[in-house]
């Protein structure tokens, strides 16, 4: 079986893709979760003893490590297959859409860091994060229009919705304006099953990290659901 | 056969992931080259013809379009197996150094941006640029040992070099410090063919943009190879 390491589920964006994508395809997977640290030097030495990056996720399958969740994916579709769209055009646009989420957005990972249990009220939007949001937009619409279903590729969940699970989460803490259609496949996707037991899980953490929790430069929180 | 989209050989360091993938390969493909604008603006509304990021590289094959480096190389691979290792625990290293490269070394991306032609003396590497450099070693020198070939996955050239094409070229430019193995492998790799010829065309080419040609900010230029 699989084994995931992931951190905070209230933070971590990046352990969100794949766990989501297990969870919503019914992968079986054991999952190891290790806080992050407030001291950097301290978690990177945590973190090391089973990631070489000292980043999460990693997957550990037998003897194998797979140390970054775009790899995982790709890892993982070759035993299951219905990560990825069966059409191939629908599978080369979402590789592409998880590839440009996997390097890019960087105003939006910046200025809208992933704190699901946040509510934000933005200062304001850069010209950046604008133009990210404009493209995200974009980018929504036209995998929805182009394969008609209720997910980016198509009918099913697969990959490329995983990827963008963080941001969905993000669309909701900091009221990110979006298209119609944009809204609705933000809607749809929080309201799956896997969706809301992150979500419930984030609730209950108690860890504070002040780097993850302090939204002064971006704006005022304006309610927090955890107790 | 493949159309691929790719900017400024001198310049563009992801152009040159699947260019070189498909030269040592040997994988037939037209070659379409876009010269990046000075204004910003411009160069969006032109690439945006044939981009829905106004990025290269871009790769059409009938009528789709796969606009992303990483997710054109797992296109290709469906239909050209030897992209990747054939062994499943090299493949899967593969695909991890592939995804942290596409991700991450934002320092390395920042102060060392690729320009084939020139030599820089840098002023100093900062404490990014070395944490880096020192993971960019271990990870050459881990897949150089565990796989015991000439290249970072093995015995043949696969996906996960061309990744690093950019960084091998970068290295030789701004005279970075890594482990005899990994220079090595850096100087192997510079004597490919494939190399060769994209740096003789990044020799050849008469555009100079001024925020990839002014090192001011980060050293001081000992060498131009252009005419």
């Amino acid at each position: 079986m699989y084994t995931l390491h992931i951190a905070n589920k209230n933070y971590s964006s990046w352990s969100l893709r794949p766990w989501i994508l297990f969870r919503e395809l019914h992968i079986p997977f054991a999952e190891y979760s290790h806080p992050f640290n407030q001291d950097h030097g301290r978690q990177q030495s945590e973190f090391a003893v089973f990631s070489p990056t000292s980043c999460v996720p990693v997957l550990e399958d037998g003897g194998t490590t797979i140390w970054d969740s775009l790899a995982i994916v790709e890892y993982v579709a070759e035993e299951h297959p219905e990560v990825w769209p069966e059409d191939k055009k629908a599978r080369a646009w979402a590789r592409s859409a998880c590839a440009e989420m996997h390097a890019g957005f960087s105003a939006l990972r910046s200025e809208c860091g992933m704190n699901c249990s946040l509510r934000v009220d933005l200062h304001s939007r850069s010209e950046a994060l604008q133009a990210e949001l404009a493209r995200l937009d974009r980018l929504f619409c036209d995998g929805l229009s182009r394969f008609g279903g209720l997910f980016l590729a198509g009918s099913r969940f697969t990959a490329v919705d995983a990827f963008f699970a963080p941001v969905v989460f993000r669309v909701r803490t900091y009221d990110l304006e979006l298209s119609e259609l944009s809204s609705e496949y933000v809607q749809h996707m929080l309201e799956l099953r896997g969706m809301r037991a992150w979500y419930e899980a984030a609730l209950q953490e108690t860890a504070r990290l002040p780097m993850y929790e302090d939204k002064s430069r971006v704006g005022q929180i304006i309610q927090d659901y955890r107790n």
